[in-house]
């Protein structure tokens, strides 16, 4: 995208774009499997190699870090791993995404606030944003990390590691 | 390492070294959770981005192919996400990794058979492979997976994306 270079999938006017391919250049923070409910399935979260080698050096998530959390279904069954063993398949929910911003860039833009750009992305349709003002749609979910810089990091522990 | 160049992990007599550092130059191809056993917690899969691309066109893991299962504890909570929704911690239990042969390289050597090196690390001891017999301390818990080359791929999604 054009404008502001601090990332490059966010725009002048602060809009975020889908990390297309991320699978395949980012690496994983770490997973979460979730066992029932609205968001059960596994949550796969990736970031840049430089966010982790950053934040391994100073506790923090730097400028224009990207932050992706997938969703996917799940199935469960017995393995030679163990009984009730469960795994992520093709099937995905939604993605979150995530962008911090250190600079407070985009003042009068609703999906960003609290330090990061926010958003949300349905399979499908991926060009458009769901989410509309972060407030609203993501925030609430971030509350118990508040102080972490929103974000669970204890399910991330490759970012601690050597 | 030296020699038998299908691989940076293999020397020339099919001794498998550890590929230091794979969470942050490896893509992540999936995860498992185990509630309970020997082996609870979270399995994390992980190989290079050249294998995914490679399967991709052809469905088939490509000589050389690296594959690393790293197993991890987890600890469970109840989360905005949902109840009793698991994360993996610190605790890393071990690590497996596969080199995918296609030529035979290694007849000899028991580490080596079903088109496949195999081999177990131990935390504080990655210099050792702690595996010596691959149809003793390897192949049974793969069995179940024998048609689709030994490895579970129902589990790796990314596999047959796009």
């Amino acid at each position: 995208m054009a404008g502001d270079s601090f990332s490059p999938y966010v725009d002048e006017a602060g809009n975020i774009g889908f990390p297309e391919g991320f699978e395949l250049f980012m690496v994983h923070l770490g997973s979460w499997f979730a066992p029932e409910g609205e968001a059960s399935g596994f949550h796969d979260v990736y970031t840049e190699r430089e966010t982790v080698e950053v934040y391994r050096r100073t506790g923090k998530f730097p400028d224009g870090a990207t932050l992706v959390k997938e969703l996917r279904s799940s199935e469960t069954g017995d393995y030679t791993t163990g009984t009730g063993v469960s795994h992520a398949t093709s099937g995905i929910k939604q993605w979150f995404v995530m962008i911090k911003d250190t600079q407070g860039r985009f003042p009068k833009n609703p999906l960003w606030g609290e330090g990061w750009g926010w958003a949300l992305y349905r399979p499908g349709d991926t060009n458009k944003n769901a989410a509309t003002d972060y407030a609203v749609d993501c925030l609430g979910c971030h509350v118990p990390a508040r102080k972490t810089d929103w974000i669970y990091v204890e399910g991330y522990p490759v970012l601690n590691s050597d």
